[in-house]
């Protein structure tokens, strides 16, 4: 998680994948659509190639001009989002209502995303969760380790 | 999504929310166990406080010391960095292996968190979501809506 939030933790690394979910791809699309300014945004979109969630492609030779697809590693971002969505639908919205309505075309109704368990298929809860380090655990290794410090 | 990009588009925020999850409940052992400035820490715990995620709690009057505890807000954000792990272990971790293994004591088993459909159980893909303005959509209201700007 820790690894996760020094990529994602960011408002508008978030806001721009939101945006790439959304279908965007240019450079000028996004800072239009998300009004943000072209230093933060080239930033944003630079550190997202070298994280390899999006691939940086020619899409026209004269001038040349580039779009940002988004690659699996990026895609797979979209259901974090889709449940940080679902959050502020149920804790961050007024009376005004969502101001996005999703709809899964593989079973054609409209939804929120809900996080489960991979084994039992329930929603999580923190409550019946343990945590316990697993293999790389920073720092403490186990024991018998040569490479302590 | 961007309302909730708003609150946990920070990376301190996050790991103070999973450190949070993990039990963690004074501002010492936040400190402590983040390696966090004390300013840099009462700032986010101050935020999120103010965001209704955290309660700031009496425990002890001589001297007067408060703790952090976990909200019906806050602990429903655990999902979010759930899934955020489990986008790490498949894509940020090396051969090293997961840094936490999650057990999750409703079904006894290991497990990570899937994020999937309200309505079929099958987890997410961007590809097959559309995405719609909702009833709170901003700044495009409907256009018979007097309050037009």
């Amino acid at each position: 998680m820790a690894r996760s939030a020094n990529v994602l933790g960011d408002g508008w690394i978030l806001l721009v994948m939101r945006q790439a979910c959304l279908g965007t791809r240019r450079f000028e699309d996004f800072q239009r659509l998300l009004g943000i300014g072209r230093n933060i945004l080239t930033i944003r979109l630079n550190r997202l190639v070298d994280e390899g969630m999006f691939a940086k492609v020619e899409y026209q030779q004269r001038p040349v001009r580039h779009e940002y697809r988004l690659t699996d590693k990026g895609r797979e971002v979209y259901p974090i989002l889709a449940a940080m969505a679902a959050w502020g639908d149920r804790w961050l919205t007024g009376p005004e209502g969502t101001p996005l309505v999703l709809h899964h075309t593989a079973c054609d109704h409209e939804m929120h995303a809900v996080v489960v368990c991979s084994e039992c298929a329930e929603p999580l809860d923190v409550r019946e969760i343990q945590a316990k380090p697993g293999p790389g655990f920073p720092r403490r290794r186990k024991q018998t380790s040569s490479t302590d410090s």
